[in-house]
């Protein structure tokens, strides 16, 4: 894009960065004024791997944020200030960049961010957006992947696999006869909810914990690792949505609904004795908890359907496999 | 990249972040215990746009984080810490993963900056390194570009057009007979040093202060907006390398050689009572510093000539302009 493009830029995000630590992005940095613990997370999405070239572009400015709120949510952090790396196609009309600014702006308002800063670049490639978000611990300790014990129980926030069935919508996958759902399983895949409103429970109330972004098979498998322990899933516990409930009647399988990923839910584990305070936080905070399993003694996922078998086998699943790739 | 490339990257990477702050990179976040002011920049630079297909792989991760190194140096900022986002091409060999690792390690030692996390993806696109780094102030205040006043002395470290000199011998555009400085020129280009050993002059002496990215016309003219002044630069007391003195006299122009950017030195105003300590500051790190003018009351640059005439005007060039494009 042209030099003087870079000004047109700035004036979009400068009236966003209202901190006083973002220095009205006319310098080089920001100066975070930093009391105790910071914690700092990184997550980039990249078009044709974590977004539809077609996606509204102000629901891709929100994903861009939301998929690291949704990490600082899983440990028990408070979202504060957030920096932006905007990778923009020389192909794509310069004219989006205002719609990317203002869903970017409503986010921030919606979820109390600062936008301290970044960097704009041109690319020939697709458009990428790189964002590094920053929190404030709500509790004593940052629950990491390796904190789970044997006898802890496993809980999922919201519902799992959505993600996955929206993109199957917007690809025409669908079982016929079954709409009822389709506008709701495409929202969920292009616009995550980070459950932010649980991060005081996950802060109070967790042993491991982490956001299920690869999939919940695949992300159980990377904590039960971390952690030196098994994973016990019941797959009939597992939430699902009613379309997704719906798609598995129709298609008689689980499909990769535990295998995709994109749910930005959050897995965690907790000692039997904070079962109350767990439900009671998600009953405060209007969203789903559920138990789905148990920490046992040994290594790796079992995903267990009713009659004992095994539903899926738990190996890491990465971003590879999105998009089919 | 398949999802054990996942594992494979890790296993690369995992050994460079010692910091308990990383949490051996097996966790989604990093968790900085952070006292005090922390001076946070981020960078990205784009396959094809910042550097070329054809760079040596171990001097893009060096460059993705030097670029970077030269922002906190030119705050006065000694760094502490960075976080990758490594965006890899389908297309590139994954192989050539490891020696990004090993260059990476290389810098991050020279530095003595702590690896604290990232997130690693792939692209149908170009490769694309973005780094988020901190650094802790070494002075009471961190200088920015609106801090330039009236009166003030302009400073500007090293020498200035290397790195489009580079570009142009990469590209064989480069004046007949003048081999003497090509290699030099070129490695100017792929492997900035950013200014870490001046941060404790910058700190203590400067007024306003920036690393010089986009080009010592554009970026003193940002600096001259953001303070509210104009900048009087003498054209003939930029420092240039021989390289750049011989493709001076060769061309008979000054080229793009204060107009292409990429130098990452260091511009910086300070009063003149500062001239002795910002020379012995120089002296001391091994590092030119060169006066090259005045801060005026006012508005805009005017870099000029020994005639008197305008060598360039200072109007601001962005990334847009580099390699062309």
């Amino acid at each position: 894009m042209p030099a003087d493009e870079f000004d047109v830029i700035r004036s979009l995000f400068a009236p966003l960065a209202t901190h006083a630590s973002a220095r009205g992005l006319l310098d080089d940095v920001a100066v975070l004024e930093a009391r105790g613990a910071l914690v700092v997370t990184t997550d980039a999405i990249v078009e044709g791997v974590h977004f539809l070239t077609e996606d509204p572009i102000d629901a891709i400015a929100k994903k861009a944020l939301r998929v690291n709120l949704s990490d600082l949510a899983a440990k028990g952090a408070r979202p504060t200030g957030a920096l932006l790396t905007l990778i923009w196609p020389d192909a794509r009309p310069a004219a989006e960049i205002a719609e990317f600014a203002r869903g970017l702006g409503e986010d921030l308002r919606r979820y109390d961010v600062a936008l301290l800063g970044g960097d704009t670049t041109s690319t020939p490639g697709p458009l990428t957006v790189s964002v590094t978000a920053f929190g404030k611990p709500l509790g004593e300790r940052v629950p990491s992947r390796a904190d789970a014990k044997p006898g802890e129980d496993i809980w999922v926030t919201g519902t799992i696999g959505d993600a996955w069935l929206g993109y199957q919508a917007l690809h025409g996958d669908w079982p016929e006869g079954e709409i009822m759902h389709h506008a709701a399983a495409i929202a969920r895949y292009r616009l995550p909810a980070p459950r932010v409103e649980l991060a005081q429970t996950v802060a109070r109330c967790a042993g491991a914990a982490m956001d299920i972004s690869d999939g919940l098979a695949g992300d159980a498998a990377k904590l039960a690792a971390a952690s030196g322990v098994a994973l016990f899933i019941e797959a009939e516990a597992v939430p699902l949505s009613n379309a997704a409930h719906a798609w598995r009647s129709a298609a008689s399988s689980y499909g990769r609904l535990f295998h995709w990923g994109d749910d930005y839910e959050i897995l965690l584990t907790a000692g039997r004795e904070r079962r109350a305070e767990i439900e009671a936080g998600g009953a405060a905070a209007g969203v789903q908890v559920t138990r789905v399993g148990v920490v046992e003694a040994g290594a790796g996922v079992r995903l267990v359907a009713g009659d004992g078998s095994l539903a899926v086998v738990g190996d890491p699943i990465g971003h590879a496999h999105k998009l089919g790739r």
